[in-house]
């Protein structure tokens, strides 16, 4: 049997059909288009998926159910995307239109809940029973694995471990509080952080490697001005990571897990990233004595890690 | 059947017979003595367990188990204290002594979490999946239930709640990091910031209430001064509910449980709490829409939780 798993981005719908194990089978992609009605996106993702089908020669009867993956407030109960403000969704009922082209059940998640999921069928979690995702990008996303299951708390909402407040009055973040963890190690974060140093000392490589162009500057400009030994950057990526580690060490002590998996664009950093950040969390964490400690690794699942977990969400539930 | 509970504090060793609904049949307290020797205090441990069985008439065929509630480190499958501070605990055997005295299984559990599993069994938690409890005591302690079983991690040392850093490089905490929640909200830290208000403003009303002794302050003085309109104690409890609220903001976008009960003594305080810790909550938490938001109330089964806790752990375990 098969599964057929949609990532809803902002910039691109990511849609693949996936076997029990993970396995992509066929994948398409397509731009999302995001300042179009609702009907129209949704249409495309009716109209990939017969695509997927037709493309793979497999027929409705083996397909068990489709996931879909979207940012924002989901109805789970009734297949509901409440509000996805990237796309500027409002009560957009997706099971009613895709159960229109398939008749399966149709199942609707958070985005960062698939990516935990797919990294605990097939990725760095796979086989462990208490694993949470870290997904840096835009903003700080949570997963958490309990029990080999997705934890989605009393009322589907929780896992927001972005929003953990790290500096009581400080940086302002998207959610309305000041000092969440997010406002301080997002990609948009890291971004903003690169901009003033850069702006501050603008002999700095950071400004040469952009051109001189600010708008060039990403998450990972920084971090390959650290690597030509600029001073300013090495100075950047070192209070990135000691901020980092100070949330990730909050999770430790919530939550021991076996694993904690960063994904996410700056997770691309590898080593690079984690061997400082491990060091940085010695000593922040827990005693646990000669128990067995938490294992920081990068998450494995990369670009598929939404059509993966969207698609076998079920499976965690 | 009964169960029989110890809660093995740093100044007494309360022990019970419970009934499997957490109802206590019989109980007992003596001192600890913490500055005996680790085999006095266990002698005693077994000597109120055997005092418990000859008043209640009550056969050992009749009890299921005997469960020792501490705080530090603990390791369950051998049934040893690893560390008890506190008593100066290094590697007691206590499942071993005390079934020379009693035959039974004989489990250890932390002492934040013995409180979690009697509100679960017994208290505000009595049939709910997901239930934080946070006790307010010389730290922040915590216990999480989750699908009605209590959380403990990959390696049992998980709901460190208190040791989630709220601001970095803030207060020194005793776990070694800065800005611990419990270096702020303990009654501990609650003492220390009444006393340095009192002393930089002698003329209010909390040394009065303590007749000019600053030793005399306790985590009840700050409240009651403020209830007769002292100026200086309304700005710390009204600072001390500001950060309180900031924490427990941070565990329900976590955990978005059904309930989190506060305990410990600062929890007496009732609603003259609540209230305005639920108000400055408001907006902090993650937006759930119509969906059903986390109880706030305060924990229900007082001095008896940690008996009742230990009593039945493996009714949640």
């Amino acid at each position: 049997m098969y599964y057929i798993g949609i990532d809803l981005g902002g910039t691109k719908i990511k849609a693949g059909i996936v076997d029990e194990d993970g396995r992509i089978i066929k994948k398409h992609s397509i731009p999302t288009g995001r300042t179009r009605k609702s009907e129209e996106i949704v249409n495309d993702i009716c109209r990939i998926i017969k695509m997927l089908l037709e493309d793979t020669n497999i027929s409705e009867a083996d397909i068990c159910s489709v996931g879909i993956g979207s940012p924002g407030s989901l109805d789970r109960e009734r297949g509901v995307i409440i509000a996805n403000f990237n796309l500027g969704f409002r009560y957009v009922d997706i099971r009613d239109a895709i159960q229109k082209v398939i008749s399966v059940p149709v199942y609707v998640e958070n985005d960062a809940n698939c990516a935990a999921v797919a990294e605990s069928i097939a990725g760095v979690a796979k086989g462990l029973d208490y694993a949470v995702l870290i997904t840096i990008g835009t903003g700080i996303g949570g997963g958490i694995i309990i029990n080999n299951k997705l934890y989605i708390g009393s009322n589907g909402a929780a896992a927001e471990l972005g929003h953990i407040v790290l500096c009581m009055n400080g940086e302002a973040c998207t959610c309305g509080r000041n000092g969440c963890w997010e406002a301080y190690s997002s990609a948009t974060a890291l971004i903003r952080q690169t901009k003033a140093a850069a702006l501050e000392n603008p002999s700095s490589k950071i400004l040469e490697l952009v051109d001189n162009d600010m708008d060039k500057i990403d998450a990972k400009t920084v971090f390959d001005a650290a690597k030509l030994g600029d001073e300013t950057a090495i100075k950047v990526v070192d209070r990135y990571i000691d901020i980092l580690a100070e949330g990730l060490a909050n999770i430790v002590n919530i939550f021991q897990p076996d694993v904690i998996a960063i994904g996410g664009g700056v997770s691309k950093e590898g080593e690079n990233l984690l061997a400082p950040l491990r060091e940085k969390m010695k000593g922040r964490t827990f005693f646990v004595g000669d128990l067995k400690n938490t294992q920081i690794v990068t998450a494995k699942m990369g670009n598929d890690a939404g059509i993966v977990g969207a698609a076998l969400i079920s499976k965690r539930m």
